[in-house]
């Protein structure tokens, strides 16, 4: 089969690898109907040192089930399911807690030995019925897109604005116009914001950010952007802040347009060791929450919102291409050419 | 009148100064029936650089109103009140959210100009309709030290557990054993902790701490207690974590007990500009809350709970002393002799 294989920086290949398969008796075989390239793709597509075996690629997707191991009992072959990007046995303290990200035998797709990348024609799914939601809906549905981002970013922009309390009436800033961002604009207005912010100047992102929900949008950068930010909020900053980056700028910003008592929700994987700006964050009782986000656990709350067409995260989608164009999809993105892109196997 | 005045680190001078007094219309004037020398009091007094005016200290009181400006309306001559460390006009948007900490017009005793401390005879009081609470009770009263406790320590304590998150059936541990983090034993089992464990070594405060209601003590420090802890609560670490100390050291202890979607409430004030492990919290999806207790909210709530005797947080108080004995307390604390100092003006 054809799956994506990253083997450095910028040295992203598409080749023929051994099938996937069943290896153990709780997995499942699933067949890609549509995968993605995440932003957090771009982190080692900037900087993975080189490897000779490579990384397999790819974390989020939605497909049918091809087969299921002998002790699978609640994922059945021809499923259309949706695959969250960490897996989870669904039995553990932490997955009764839902957060299965923390699953005690749990792992990350593309990251865990012996787990493929969901950027390729089939991938082998762990635990796979703790792992895998059954989508009530058929493969070649409408929505597919929206479905899509169920398996991550919809699912992470939701967490963003969970940890950070948006709640009715609150001020939200997002920090941060990538996909994640975006859908993190379509949580915050699902969730009630009075006046949501999109810190970013690309046209495209904003006039989608504005479609989300988007009340002000601003473009200046560094201490501009924060007093601007403080100013249309009434001077004292935002309640909720989404931080969806993850450099030590895009976490000082947001601690520099957080609300005293506010709470800053991120979910940009942090790219530096330490927190900036400790003592402010402290003087100002700001509340610091977040992290890879359960999305196995959201989906049964954001999926009506989807199949209702209440909420149409898969706009974030504006370009789709098969497995062998996964290269350049890396490129679009990283040359921020695409907000995010679609991979139909 | 007497005085404590701190010139630089170790140096500590109780000094005759000109009596407090009215200063605005809205100030009033509190003699100090008791007052107390904090943990926080022991950092300038390990790091002040030399200064020639020096610096007022003290900001835990309770005592009696002398008189009042033109301008107070609640607070009357002969009121016995408790002072918050922090003086909040009451009217701002944060006081009315309960976070006087971040009053527009506020600031902190002992450092706001023009604004002298509590460990003297007299001190002023800004905004005294906002920032003092008329106790329901006589300065004589049997309970005065616990009283006393609600102007910081007490309030604090109950900060960093509400900011960890401490509900019924939770795992909370502690780092630090000084007064607040005692205080914070006090509050987790106030609001139900399950297990609750300090992390110290001194005998005298651990047997109090027991007496407070933990049920377990680490003595272990470093990778030791960190694998302590993670013994003694099932393997994953605690739900919530109360840091009362502020150095890099008591924060990595924290994150590293935490168990993956706990919270920690911190309140030791940090000595440190940025904060460590920063990639393991996003992991673990561990929210950090906390900063400058707004302990004038927090008195309707545990007031009841002091005045009937289900708490006794004035038990952490283990010295009394004069006015020109403050000198000596600060020694007491700095060398752990004493847990909590009460000064007698």
């Amino acid at each position: 089969m054809r799956a994506t294989i990253m083997y450095c920086a910028g040295d992203v290949r598409v080749e023929n690898v051994p099938d996937a398969t069943i290896v153990n008796p709780t997995d499942a075989l699933v067949r890609v109907t549509r995968a993605c390239i995440c932003g957090s793709d771009l982190w080692p597509y900037k900087d993975l040192a080189p490897t000779e075996k490579g990384r397999r690629m790819g974390h989020e997707a939605v497909g049918v089930v091809e087969a299921v191991g002998k002790q699978v009992q609640k994922v059945k072959k021809g499923d259309f399911v949706m695959m969250p990007f960490a897996f989870s046995d669904g039995e553990c303290a932490f997955c009764h807690e839902g957060l299965q990200t923390s699953c005690v035998h749990g792992g990350f797709f593309g990251f865990s030995e012996g787990v493929g990348g969901a950027q390729a024609e089939a991938i082998r799914i762990p635990f796979a019925d703790g792992t895998l939601f059954v989508l009530p809906v058929r493969e070649d549905h409408a929505l597919l897109a929206s479905l899509l981002t169920l398996s991550d970013v919809m699912g992470t922009g939701h967490h963003a604005a969970v940890a950070a309390r948006v709640a009715p009436g609150k001020k939200v800033a997002v920090v941060g116009d990538g996909a994640v961002g975006l859908c993190g604009v379509i949580a915050a207005k699902r969730l009630g914001a009075e006046q949501i912010i999109l810190l970013g100047r690309h046209p495209t992102r904003i006039a989608l950010a504005k479609e989300f929900g988007a009340t002000d949008i601003v473009k200046e950068r560094g201490d501009e952007a924060i007093e601007q930010v403080r100013k249309i909020t009434g001077g004292f900053g935002a309640h909720s802040v989404l931080e969806s980056v993850g450099t030590e700028q895009s976490m000082l910003t947001a601690v520099n347009i957080a609300r005293p008592g506010g709470a800053i929700g991120r979910v940009g994987v942090p790219h530096y060791p330490k927190a900036p700006a400790w003592e402010p964050t402290f003087y100002k009782n700001i509340t610091i929450s977040g992290g890879p986000a359960p999305v196995r656990a959201y989906v049964q709350e954001l999926l009506p919102d989807v199949l209702e067409g209440r909420i149409q995260p898969g706009c974030v989608f504006d370009r789709v291409i098969g497995i062998d164009e996964v290269p350049d999809g890396y490129r679009a993105m990283d040359k921020r050419e695409a907000i995010k892109v679609m991979v139909k196997p």
